[in-house]
């Protein structure tokens, strides 16, 4: 469904946005169903109607919950009759549920759903859902935290590499910088084309998939998926990085804190958070502020000669300068660019024009990223400040102190920072489930990430993420510099696929444009476009090259490993949701005649659980057998001398099991009886006793329970709870 | 039922032995049931025979899986007839289940069930229960191995209290220990009476539940488990602790040795290792040889004037002797007495007559156990043997190495040393499953404690105690001194309770023979045997006095409140079961004719597995209401479409869910449907997907599931899965 409509960003119908869920279609769909299915349905109708008679009248059936609660009294004395506070009607056979009829009514549950709805908020229905339009200054406060706040940790990164080749390498970093900022400017371009394409959101995830097929797709989305887990453990770990550089005592309390931060993040998020509230605008400009601050105070110092300038200290030379440790370097600065693509991801969410403001909002990111790393670069290495491997003070505090001392500004730029970096993590909370959420409806992930929580935010991605991000977190021990080997590669990968996609994409819809003999009509600068992301796509692809290859031994391996497994897994649950919509539609279906019912009653003894049980199963069917396991022959006997005084109204069959098993040897008995009758639907009826609270479930034997999950295995075989409830003192 | 049977001890029918299992009664025991019951099957049939036809002959419906089984070719081409390996007729109506009809039949089950083959041993059938009698010399290996093996600690335990008042107190050692020996031939004597009277085995739980009362039995049955725990934790600390002496480099690995040995005894018990292996018996006798031969080893040092005697260290005193001291380090000691009641316990492993070879036993083990505690605690005294308190160098060891250097002779006893404490802690791995039997038996346990396991084991115990001993020796780090102040209380409350219910014995059963005009012909010295029980039990009471007050703060108090929690327990779950026993017997019970059904059918799409439960769900009743909630219009406007092309045949009840729940709106409309139709029964036939692959089902919202579990705790609702199977591809 590619289509050719020119200069207006097409877009793409067959992706239903999951802000879509309210939208009311005109006319019921009904064009839309597969005609196989449609075939199925009438011919399971025709025999249906073959053997019943007519449909009875259908209200008297139904509950009516709408109208009034009818109310029986404990003692039976009288029935009350109030109008029902669950369910309100819409029309005629359609309901609507209250938010009371989706509360849980016993005291446990409501306890727990009372718990829940303290810490996440009450739950919101869906015409609560707001799509609140951005401005360019607010959605660049939104999308644009990511990419920005990753200058606070870029700068140390390249010198961290260095280090090694001793500090009068460190000069190498302005080159080093200069040819990222280069990059940068690259990757801004190309994704202004993306934007354009993509005015509905163009995720890398959607434009590989949609132009280089799903396998690129897939890859993509396991590298995005990497990727925001790293944001979030990167951007956590450091931002207590900062706020431990002003408050050395929090040192030892490193992984509670950042665990803490991640934790709230995700209870803040679980709440649904709007991404867009005016309160996330302030840590980034906040952080813009003072960046600048920080650079024109520097160089004012510098010019003025009163910059404390301190040597750098004497340092053991482990290597000497190679291109392979150039490159290392290079390769680990470039997590400066991470977030690079949220622009183009979050198009929607701007106000009309919206592709337009997204690219002029892009352009001023990517200036003022480019402008406070290049600075920032710049001034470390005039202030000669060392980078710390510990992670303790990191460079950018460093800075800040040689350049504000321990005045409230440097304070406020800390605090800045840990906000800007906190906020990095959220936007990764949003984008994660999201990305899940796109591939739970393509049928690559488990459907429970397209379910919309309470807050209507995805929370199943949502608790995955604070989940993997935690566990991340706390293994590598809240070290920026051990996660970033680990960055680079989910990152360029992602850009590398979205633009490449976009190449395929310009030279696909000039073919299209030819054989449909308008072909330069539809897309005018095709070929300046495709150069541009033709020329994104090959920088960064370098750059992955690089990544891999130098920062293989130092953890880049593991990401290389995992990405191909996330994508097999993918495959694999497409290949099994592929399978069961095929297997939901096959073959010729029953009809009730057809059902021919034998009925099965195992009993541990003929009490009251097993009379009812016995009275439910004579009720389906006249072919009802009691099925008894014992382990004595006393206890045959009492049974037998039972079932005597009774009537012996149904045959009882006793298998002894000298093995002591029950389960077992009632499912070997199930077994010889659908050989038995293979074509007769075998119901096995339980009696269960449920006890009055639930503590004392642990009480009695999971007999049943077991027995029900060995037989949910077994084709031709219902099975039946007669529950038989303690009544409660 | 306490009988008057004179000098042949009496038995207790009403307690029935676990080894009972077999037992075939001469006739069907129709006599026991209970009126109430009688009556209500009786009211039951006269019901059913009211309404339905006379039951139709039984051959036809049973699968007679004993016969032949009937396999039906893949391609259902032809039918094959073979003979049953699962069943075997044992009557008409009396089938016996094979070993195969006890294992699983799906390939992972046969896995698994195969691993735990090899862990522990094919299963046995009841028919292999062999009851093994014991010789008097394999029985005092094999019961005395507790008692005996505390020698290894105890004298240690007096000497680490008496080094608070400095090594000159150390002769203070010398009358505690003489105390105790005087207590250990009281107790001797006291159960010397106890075997006579319980000759089927006079715990203390049975002994004191059947003389004073529940809560008395319960409290010893609560000391006794605390006591076994602590058996195995002391046992294999200490056992590990002379390992560790002979081979100091295993210090660092103290945990994982000491459970991994407590691993092994529970694989061994697991597996049923039988108690009277002779193969116990060894390191029992090479213990007490190896004691024997280190107390004259030491003398004759002694009197040749070559031992060598390394004066104490100077002890820097923390506090003065006093009479509280000494009364801790007495309490301390008394550790030495834990075992003591294993022979009255086991009686009926003797060889006939049981009564009289196991009081012979009890007095050669007293006699063992006082001459190896005196000898070594004087022994200790004359080396100035320092105690130890880190556990690593035990003094029993040190003892040992003063006497025997670093010969051959010092590592075999340091090895029988071990083995016979590994031994003690085997003990408690056959005691405590068989006390939570008698618990459980008599209706104070979860019933699970009652299963007889694949080895005729009571695994679950087994199960429960490995646990129980191994969190307690990992947190406690495996420190015996650290265990002791817990482990006294729990000895000397069941000591005190045993022989305190054997007084009251004594003086009710001379009321019962004075009621019957036979007043002394029935106990003839109850007078002498009366007051030797009560001197064993005011004596013990007194050490447990002692020990309560003495030991208090340092863990006792711990014990003291765990038992009347225990207590407490034990008695809610006797009112659970009795509550229940009570509620399964009453009211009057339904009839086929009087169940009128409702049938719902919830659903999440026409699919085939819907069609399917519609079909399951009209052919029990014409009554059934199908429920669909949905989250959008779109979806409302298909099934409708849906719905309409099928024919309507069952009338569509659709919820809008706005809150986008599922499970607890179509809960709250089934409640509404139980308000508006009380006296029916509303069976929910609910369409279940089940994947190829136990794996695939995480891909699957557990809809299904959720329902059930709350629809569970619904009276007049019965649950009926209808499981579609996905095809394997």
């Amino acid at each position: 469904m590619k289509t050719t409509d020119g200069a207006t960003p097409p877009d793409s119908p067959e992706r239903d946005e999951p802000h879509d869920l309210t939208r009311s279609p005109i006319l019921p769909d009904v064009a839309r169903l597969d005609p196989a299915e449609r075939s199925q349905l009438e011919e399971s109708g025709r025999r249906w109607a073959s053997t019943l008679p007519p449909p009875a009248p259908e209200e008297a059936l139904r509950a009516d919950p709408s109208q009034r609660e009818v109310v029986a009294s404990r003692r039976g004395a009288y029935v009350r009759v109030r109008p029902s506070a669950q369910f309100a009607e819409v029309r005629p056979g359609v309901l609507r549920a209250t938010r009371l009829a989706s509360e849980p009514s016993s005291p446990t549950g409501r306890a727990l759903s009372g718990i829940k709805h303290v810490l996440v908020g009450d739950p919101l229905s869906l015409q609560h859902y707001i799509h609140e339009r951005l401005s360019k200054l607010k959605a660049l406060a939104v999308l644009s935290s990511d990419a920005i706040s990753s200058v606070a940790y870029a700068t140390e990164a390249i010198l961290l590499i260095l280090l090694a080749a001793g500090t009068a390498s460190f000069r190498l970093s302005l080159p080093i910088a200069g040819a990222i900022v280069l990059l940068m400017l690259v990757v801004g371009a190309s994704y202004r084309q993306t934007i354009m394409a993509y005015p509905k959101g163009g995720g890398s995830y959607i434009v590989a998939r949609d132009n280089l097929g799903d396998v690129a797709g897939l890859t993509a989305a396991a590298a995005l998926m990497t990727d925001y887990t790293l944001t979030v453990a990167v951007s956590v770990a450091s931002g207590v990085a900062a706020v431990i550089a002003a408050y050395p005592s929090l040192a030892p309390y490193r992984i509670p804190v950042g665990v803490g931060c991640i934790l709230l993040i995700f209870l803040g998020n679980l709440r649904g958070i709007r991404e867009a509230g005016t309160i996330f605008a302030i840590p980034t400009y906040a952080f813009i502020i003072g960046m600048y601050a920080l650079i024109a105070g520097g160089f004012w110092l510098l010019l003025t000669g009163r910059a404390p300038i301190v040597q750098y200290p004497a340092v053991q030379l482990s290597e000497g300068v190679s291109v392979f440790l150039i490159l290392r370097a290079f390769a680990n600065g470039c997590s400066a660019m991470t977030g690079v693509e949220a622009i183009s991801d979050g198009v929607p969410a701007f106000r009309p024009p919206e592709w337009r403001n997204a690219r002029t909002t892009l352009t001023w990111m990517v200036v003022i990223l480019a402008t406070i790393f290049s600075g920032v670069t710049l001034l470390a290495h005039l202030y000669q400040i060392m980078p710390d491997p510990t992670g303790n003070s990191p460079l950018l505090a460093r800075l800040n102190a040689a350049v504000f001392g321990a005045s409230p500004i440097f304070y406020a730029i800390q605090f800045a920072t840990f906000l800007i970096l906190v906020l990095a993590a959220n936007t990764a909370f949003s984008d994660f489930p999201r990305l899940l959420f796109f591939l739970a409806r393509d049928g690559f992930a488990p459907r429970i990430f397209r379910r919309v929580g309470d807050r209507l935010a995805f929370s199943n991605g949502i608790i995955a993420l604070a989940i993997l991000a935690s566990v991340l977190y706390a293994l590598l021990n809240g070290q920026v510099d051990a996660l970033l080997p680990l960055y680079t590669i989910g990152v360029f990968s992602s850009f590398t696929l979205s633009q490449a996609g976009m190449v395929r994409r310009w030279y696909g819809r000039r073919q299209a444009g030819r054989r449909n003999g308008v072909p330069w009509e539809a897309e005018p600068h095709w070929r300046r476009r495709a150069a541009m992301n033709g020329l994104g796509a090959v920088t960064t692809l370098l750059v992955l090259l690089i990544a891999a290859a130098t920062k293989f031994t130092s953890g880049a391996w593991f990401v290389l490993v995992l990405i191909p497994c996330l994508i097999v897994v993918f495959l694999l649950i497409h290949r099994h949701y592929g399978r069961m919509e095929a297997d939901l539609r096959v073959e010729a279906p029953l009809a009730p005649d057809d059902i021919r019912h034998t009925v099965l009653c195992p009993l541990a003894d003929l009490n009251r659980p097993a009379l009812r049980a016995l009275a439910y199963a004579r009720s389906l069917s006249p072919h009802v057998i009691a099925v008894h396991v014992s382990q004595d022959e006393e206890d045959v006997a009492r049974i037998q001398a039972k079932w005597g005084i009774w009537g012996r109204f149904v045959p009882l069959e006793i298998i002894e099991s000298p093995y002591r098993g029950v389960v077992l040897p009632t499912v070997a008995y199930i077994d010889a009886l659908r050989a038995k009758r293979p074509s007769d639907t075998i119901t096995v009826v339980l009696p269960e006793f449920v006890p009055a609270h639930w503590w004392e479930r642990a009480l009695h034997n999971q007999t049943a329970l077991r027995l029900k999950r060995h037989l949910l295995y077994r084709p031709g075989v219902v099975v039946t709870n007669v529950p038989y409830h303690q009544r409660k003192v």
